[in-house]
């Protein structure tokens, strides 16, 4: 069996659990090509991705690119700073231009949520949310999991805390979404006032780190950003790191093999102790491989699944 | 025959209509590459184009990298903002320092008119002007040519209104050429204060959008471009759009099968209502797919129209 | 013999004389390959090298990109104006994290000094330095010795100024510790706020222009930065140029078939005069037609040198 049901990825969301576990199969399959002295296959070649980024991004976008190459694909670009978004132009005409120029697929990251969704009616090309305001951010979710596998051997059964900006985290959205369908039992654990409301009917929320840790086969921090700590959601970031940060010490209160990731870039001292991003629970540098190989798997899937089998 | 007689595309003004003709039978015959499932031939192997902005730009400059990536051409793209521009250097120097890398073209979009000319004179390569200052910007005009063709079946005979900014806009300018060179009839409009001095030598000049409409086969609108609009050269984008807006009401005045063209990036509600923007009428799509195929053109003339024939 | 014994290129100080000429022996070798009508060979296919640019730069990232292009490198350019530098990642968490999407070289420009040796000792990556701080530039004096090699057919007892801001300058450290190396005679020529501590040890220091300059078989000039203008290191750019300033009357006191350098971004009429920047003498063209070649030369001996011999 070869097809993907879907044209776009939007989010986790709409995906079941069975798909979810086709790209993370189908990357597994793919990361070798990495480990390659020649990391380069002809799968994608004459296909054209658009990377349209709203929003900065090293590693996102690095990733996107990363992937587009090796596969082959031809690529373009374009960040807001050297754009005609400038000018003004409505999202929708940016995207329908672009469009024009017959691109295969659209990567979006936006400040807005449902940005991708919007271009997903709008457009003939297959969109791939790179993350979209608060909502969700599907290849993250999707490299955390994949992550997770290789650690851990299943996600089923795995307790699992997400810790920090759970409000502003598309990061947090589209993880609960995918360890929920896969199976794992998530605890979020927040500030109250970094709290979404009507978020305890999908996980269970404590205030108290040590409780999500406790006994927990893996801990997700979320980056604090920067632009929030003026926003009044907690007095500052030395105390933010007393309350929430994860510390060695709290680590210890977590399974033995607990794995600790972050989807970065990490804020060292704020949500994460440098011991413990540094330590050898953390497979963050993991991550950051994996996401490489969900994205190839997602351009392949969505691009050139047909065409083998 | 193959050759294309001239070593760069500077400007419409400088071309006979049998020249612009042929850069548009090419431009047709390459279009079909772009819908095909792979698009990419290996015709610019191995030649190599720096696209040097000045200018933001998303559309220009991503529909010249469709173009060299189609055409397999290898490709550097700086923009100012992130370029030795900011340490002062003049347009020369840097136009020479690129140079001295021994691409085979330079693609330039610059404020001011006259930098295309003023690099070909100075370069060995082969210099393509993707708009300098108030002047020309040729592979719009192309384009727009190339759509009009494929709508209307000719150039010739056309009435055709050119409506908005004519005083700042370098579409206008290169675009009148190219029309009256193919024998359409051209018509401008534009509010009194954006009407340059002296251009009603080359065309009739009307400030009323209602009168440069009627009857029009074509209505191409210009863009409004925001820096000008505190400039004092009319009261309000709204008064604007009442007086020379192009509203479903005035489309009425044209011929049954008119087509509107624009530039973009569009002000919808200034100079263009969105029910015409998206409307039937509307080929400004057409207009983003002809540019790749226009710009596959001009590389294919410039850079390897004579290995073929 | 293929062999290059080092696995990054952090600086011009840590080289043997024979590994410099290793360098430049190979740059000659792959320059050719810029004056092919096909100017592709596909000797780094599948191999992948990021630019990470935290320093604006046109002409050293563009020829690093040139140099990857020619030689089929994949590539990805990062510069800080447009990722999560922003964000306050750590320049270790960056370069980790860009390697983990495992790339075989990373080039990095820097503000600190030191960047680019800190890099090599945490990443597997090949470490290429294109610039830390005021500390060195290496690819810089390779091309600028590749350039003398040509014009002089030697390095050795060859009588050389470096004149200019000598204390901020990567450029001039490079050159120094280059040209020494290969046994040329160096004179450093700097206003007394511009002399590092110290420097004299090296080689010999004058505060006047006229006495580096005399019997000169080559003078590179470095830039001034705007930046240091106001700093208080000289009074004026007008009176930097009367007393430092390469105006042909003082060419007159080097011998008969001198060359000038200049690593560019020139600041004419200032620490050059135009009629010098563009006469006979200049060679400044030629430096960045070979800077292409030697960054050729560190790509395929860092990646590909020891697959072919």
């Amino acid at each position: 069996m070869s097809g993907f049901a879907h044209r776009h990825l939007l989010g986790i969301e709409p995906l079941l659990a069975s798909e979810i576990e086709h790209i993370l199969d189908t990357a597994e399959g793919l990361r070798e090509v990495l480990d390659r002295p020649i990391k380069k296959v002809p799968t994608l070649r004459g296909k054209t991705v658009v990377n349209l980024f709203y929003e900065a991004s090293t590693r996102t976008r690095a990733s996107f690119e990363m992937a587009e190459r090796v596969l082959s694909a031809d690529s373009l670009s374009i960040a807001t700073a050297t754009s005609s978004v400038q000018k003004g132009e409505t999202l929708l005409d940016t995207a329908k231009n672009l469009e024009a120029m017959n691109p295969d697929m659209i990567v979006v990251r936006h400040g807005s949520s449902g940005a991708a969704l919007f271009l997903s009616r709008h457009c003939r090309a297959a969109i791939v949310n790179a993350g979209d305001g608060a909502h969700e951010h599907p290849t993250q979710a999707l490299l955390d999991a994949l992550t997770l596998r290789q650690k851990k051997g299943r996600i089923k059964g795995l307790r699992i805390a997400i810790v920090g900006d759970i409000l502003h985290s598309r990061v947090a959205r589209s993880n609960l979404w995918l360890l929920t369908k896969l199976g794992a039992q998530v605890v979020l654990c927040a500030p109250p006032t970094l709290v979404p409301p009507g978020i305890e009917s999908l996980a269970p929320v404590t205030w108290r780190i040590e409780e999500a840790i406790e006994g927990a086969d893996a801990i997700m921090m979320l980056r604090i950003q920067q632009e929030r700590m003026s926003g009044g959601f907690f007095p500052t970031t030395r105390e933010f790191h007393q309350r929430y940060g994860l510390t060695l010490e709290r680590v210890r209160r977590a399974k033995k093999d607990v794995v600790i990731l972050h989807p970065g870039p990490m804020n060292r001292g704020v949500e994460i102790a440098s011991e413990v991003a540094d330590g050898p629970y953390s497979v963050i540098l993991d991550q950051v491989t994996n996401g490489v190989a969900v994205r190839m798997a997602v351009l392949y899937l969505l691009l050139g699944g047909e065409a083998t089998a």
